[in-house]
């Protein structure tokens, strides 16, 4: 098996330089023709999906899994959308930036490039497998997958198709290589492959994140968890703070970029938190107080260290009175997991001084942290959240799975004078 | 000794938060502080110098080793110097880009912010000790110094100054740190802390890099070697393509930007190895040819398969003959170790080809290797050349040590409609 896997990665390695040298068009024809084939072959993915729906029903996984795991005539048709959609980016490959002239005679710029190989290692969701693939192709990356076993047929489908798609337009099927086995083993071989494999992308829980993480040399594009805190600073309109709370906190609570924390100035902590207490949209949000809103607040539960830290993904929120906003700030800091964190205040100042000084991937002045998305931002598909600091820093889109090199232009201009 | 490491560490994470609030007039003031007191303290750390001399005669230091360890006036002065043009650099932090007005209502921008804390690992040359601080310093950045223990006493020196120069500005003295024993044990500490460290940078020789990089999972930036080739194409100025041979090569040999390997085009090979052959700057060049060359030239090694992988760091070169310019960029994918490679050629489009083709950090055409440096290329002072593609790639100035974070602006603006 070892050697089959280092065969395996070393393949999709070699043909990485088939897909950094084509170009836009080349590349869209490619994705183009995977969601086609991904129409095409609704039946036989949906065949797929039935055997691994049957060994999830053996298996007994939660409804909240099967529902992950099942794929249908309308999700397949979304998932050829979204390749569709990842066609029409702008190439993220080839950009021009930073030229200069300089005193030598040189002329330096920076030009964008793939990465070259990237490893998505992810959990259930098989459409995971279609989007992974478009993104890292469209920024002219090959991919090597690894997905959940419990979805692995399902997977197995779209990938096939994906290699036929590749071979249709005359490049190696290995630009999308997935790892053929359920094998535990193979994930280990995987993330020991430092000459292979440029970036490692895990999704999925927090667990299969450190893990990746731990067990591994290659560089490693993590996002922990979305621990996010509304403040309400004392000059806050309450309207708007209101509804960015409702928004952050139940419009959708299973996703990284709801709001856990509720941070309100002491100066209207009485007048905000008794609207909070009445209001109809959070009547069965499950709160977590602090002694001081557990004053002004009934019925709640007592808010303890792990509250702070707790990423609920419920409709739970934990609440803490502060005395300023230098204490809304360090809160902000000690509990929070850099993902998204937002202040709604009326005071420009101290919106700005917001921004400058919470230094998570995402702060925002009067905006429901609901928006730390690609696709809000504007980045298009999002391939993750970075909620560490290196190479990328919060949502990213394709250009996160690029880097840039230098390009020079001489006249056979040297550094020292020949003579 | 355990404890000692991680509390030093941790007052180090924690006095972060103070260095990456600092405007930049106040960044500049405790670097002009730094550059006042180096040069106040010439005869104290001159002194501390002493010791560490005396130490490398009795432990039998090489020349070479023993002048890259010493410090007089001179070079104190120099030191001095540094960090007084990286006061004068732009402050990489702060910076607005990628703004952008969404349909949601919402504005979204890129925030340029500190990395953190920034360890490094380095060996010898003292002057690093305050190269390094500086450029973390003017990035907002913390920073834990671990130099090499033939060292120490002159980087506790200069240290010490560095401390003086925080505390007269009212910033805590752990804002620079340096591990103060020579004890191993010590930098296997260091790199297990991620909970306080976000980035490793070691700077030395090639066994300390893959040290560091294997021994810790914080994220590390790697400069491994230079195998920088020039590829002489059929259509290349002879002129140039010669003076940029001879400042690759003779002009400095011990860096990474010179040049290891020269490939020559088939139809040109004759007549421009013969010109190599007699051309007096390159006499004493040691060179290892392939079985072409060696019908060229006389009085040559063979080269073998170890050659067109080595980084000789001295008068020494593989040479190539290859057939054509798709051999030329494969030998470069194969055998180069994505530093910088060049082109001499006087076709257009086969410059942009190359440039285009060859990933390498710094690809240039019709320029010498010896360019590829952070000052030649306008980004001051350098902190190291990575020759891996995450977060950057080729050489790294301040700007590498920072990172984004997306802000964004709204007026209660939510992602859902709130009735």
């Amino acid at each position: 098996m070892s050697q089959n896997i280092e065969e395996i990665v070393k393949k999709c390695h070699q043909s990485s330089r088939v897909i950094s040298q084509l170009d836009n068009a080349e590349k869209n024809q490619i994705l183009n023709t995977i969601a086609d084939l991904l129409e095409e072959n609704i039946e036989e993915i949906e065949e797929k999906n039935k055997i691994d729906m049957e060994n999830a029903e053996e298996n007994d996984l939660s409804e909240a899994m099967k529902d992950r795991l099942l794929l249908n005539q309308e999700r397949i048709e979304k998932m050829a959308k979204a390749v569709r959609e990842i066609a029409e980016l702008d190439d993220p490959v080839g950009d021009i930036t930073d030229y200069r002239q300089r005193p030598s005679g040189i002329k330096v710029a920076r030009m964008s490039i793939p990465l070259g190989v990237i490893a998505m290692i992810y959990e259930s969701r098989p459409n995971v497998t279609s989007d992974a693939a478009a993104l890292c192709l469209k920024a002219g990356n090959a991919v090597v997958l690894r997905g959940g076993s419990e979805a692995f047929h399902s997977n197995t489908a779209i990938a096939d198709v994906i290699t036929e798609a590749l071979e249709q337009n005359d490049v190696p099927g290995e630009i999308v290589t997935l790892i053929p086995t359920t094998d535990r083993e193979a994930v280990n071989e995987l993330l020991s492959m430092n000459q292979y494999v440029d970036l490692l992308i895990p999704r999925g829980g927090e667990g299969l994140i450190r893990f990746v993480d731990e067990n591994s040399h290659i560089p490693v594009l993590k996002h922990y968890k979305g621990v996010c805190h509304e403040f309400v600073d004392k000059e806050a309109d309450f309207d708007k703070a209101m509804r960015m709370l409702i928004d952050g906190k139940v419009s959708r609570t299973g996703v990284c970029n709801a709001l856990e924390t509720l941070l309100v100035q002491e100066d209207v902590a009485e007048d905000f938190l008794s609207l909070v207490q009445e209001n109809e949209h959070l009547q069965d949000v499950k709160i977590h107080g602090c002694e001081r809103t557990q004053e002004i607040m009934s019925d709640i539960d007592s808010a303890t260290e792990e509250d702070y830290y707790a990423e609920y993904l419920a409709k739970e929120i934990a609440i803490k009175v502060v005395d300023d906003f230098d204490e809304a700030v360090d809160h902000i800091t000690k509990y929070g997991s850099g993902h998204t964190d937002v202040i709604a205040t009326e005071k420009i100042d101290r919106g700005n001084e917001f921004l400058k000084r919470v230094n998570s991937a995402v702060a925002m002045v009067n905006a429901s942290s609901r928006f730390s998305d690609g696709g809000e931002f504007g980045l298009g598909a999002e391939i993750g959240i970075s909620t560490t600091k290196l190479h990328a820093y919060g949502p990213m889109g394709v250009e996160a799975l690029t880097t840039q090199k230098f390009v020079v232009l001489g006249e056979g201009t040297t550094r020292h004078d020949i003579v």
